[in-house]
């Protein structure tokens, strides 16, 4: 009988699974993606199945030790279900972790949040390691963000924790989608950028490079496009990523003075653009930390990129398998 | 030789240090104060020492099984050391538990910052009791605040956090005693709703009821009073403390949404006015909490009062000594 050595670590999205194989001490040594089927959670893990069979070692996964899986929407660790997940509506309010054993049976199964799947492989393997005490916020189309406080999760009483983007940093801010004014999401998520852009150039009339690039663009522009304008100087575009930063960085200095964490990580497509969001970020956060000690907390960028939350799902089953 | 079946439990401030002796189930048998010596710990100390004497067993505490302190300032608990202290500048960057232990020598000692402490009382006996996560916010004439997680407090990297009082609420809010603008404090502290209180006067001139209790109270003038006024039902004084009350509840939105807590607690004298500041503050949580199950977070008033955190100092020695 082969030794169970490895370690699978999965991030289920609206429309993909990534996955990755890993050993014991967390180096990857597989990576690959599936098809999400939005409407079966054992279709699709059957697909994650076959995908991973071989490099397993064959029917049986005689190799796997523990898997992880990394899910968007609301993950009760404890009870394994999956609650509202607004990328995975035919997935809701069911039974994760009995649909996963169900193809994988008698593999123990570790479950998480994506964003807390990201924090946690940034914290084993990336941006975080060394550090008890992390906060990571990723700057998607969306805003989220996990805590881990002396090298626990934080999940809360109703796994509701982590909600970062919907701080609201001025109430009579910026419209947010959730409904809500002056969320951190409405200036720093891509879809808020976006928007601010346009508004932007819509009050400033139609000259400039920034209206020409939306013009041209039309409904395919992203933040990609935005931070390449800003990179080359354009002063309309170098103005919305340091409002960006600038709210960012009073986000980031509210949490600091709440939970003091060693390193303050930021991830996702928007932090991509670099010192142009991280620089005015971090010079407002010294601004805004009360304790002397806490104010020159490293304010660093994700390192795993997009696999970091299938990362820490498998560093996530390896510390169940050793606990168990 | 007598049973170490009892516990001191002290909360050291700027001007005296409150004091309580309990049994192993925390019941208070006696309370009591004396001054602090604001040059000396080992003074106050011995004065303390003295005032517990007899209730402790008589010369030597034969039945003192251990002490908790609460003080405060920047307390380690992990090394021992009292750091930053305004309210106790002849205290700070000392040894603390040395200090004490030079005149209760081979009692155990278990530390927190005066915070913390009155959250962890309120965590074991009173308005927490039976949560796993837990906020508390102290509207004093600052605002300080703690977070317990998954039963335990959360210091930090830099035993820096729980600084709730300067969450930027607004950068264009009103100017801060920390020299920042826009803090929860300047809302919701004592000293920033006088403030309030005398621009508001200042701005719509001098007529009416708060104008009238400002001219009489002079620099006397107390939260109390404000909310005296306001409980007559004074239009000038609610609208202080509903003003008050929402940028709490923005405050608590914020943090529910980050920690997702079981219950947020509201201490300190600015929340004796009760529902004036409390009944807005509750009005503006739900509408800000994104994860619905989080959303119903209970906004409640702490229970001990002005013994808090001598209280949870002796629960911290109880845990101290169970542990050991």
């Amino acid at each position: 009988m082969e030794k169970k050595d490895l370690f699978l670590g999965a991030d289920t999205g609206g429309t993909m699974v990534k996955f990755v194989v890993t050993d014991r001490e967390g180096n990857v040594f597989h990576d690959g993606e599936i098809a999400t089927d939005p409407t079966s959670i054992r279709t699709t893990m059957q697909k994650l199945a076959g995908a991973a069979e071989e490099l397993l070692g064959g029917p049986g996964y005689p190799r796997l030790a523990a898997m992880g899986m990394a899910c968007a929407g609301i993950v009760n660790a404890a009870t394994g279900r999956l609650g509202r997940s607004p990328n995975l509506p035919g997935w809701e309010d069911s039974d994760l972790a009995g649909d996963i054993a169900a193809v994988f049976p008698g593999v123990p199964v570790a479950l998480a949040n994506d964003v807390n799947g990201a924090l946690f492989g940034e914290f084993r393997t990336g941006a975080g390691r060394g550090c008890r005490n992390l906060v990571m916020i990723a700057l998607g189309t969306g805003v989220g963000g996990g805590v881990i406080v002396e090298g626990e999760l934080v999940v809360g009483t109703h796994c509701g924790a982590g909600e970062i983007g919907h701080m609201v940093l001025d109430p009579e801010g910026p419209r947010c989608t959730c409904g809500g004014k002056g969320c951190l999401e409405a200036w720093a998520g891509s879809q808020g950028l976006l928007r601010r852009a346009r508004e932007a150039t819509t009050r400033s009339g139609s000259s400039g490079a920034l209206s020409g690039l939306i013009a041209e663009r039309g409904a395919n522009l992203t933040s990609f496009d935005l931070a390449g304008l800003a990179g080359q100087g354009d002063p309309a575009a170098v103005a919305l990523f340091a409002e960006a930063g600038r709210r960012l960085g009073q986000a980031v200095g509210n949490i600091v003075n709440l939970l003091d964490p060693d390193r303050v990580i930021i991830g996702g497509g928007v932090a991509q653009a670099g010192d142009l969001i991280l620089g005015p970020c971090r010079e407002v956060v010294p601004t805004l930390v009360l304790a002397a000690e806490a104010r020159n907390v490293p304010v660093v960028e994700a390192e795993l990129g997009p696999l970091a939350a299938a990362v820490g799902a498998a560093c996530l089953a390896r510390d169940l398998e050793q606990a168990g």
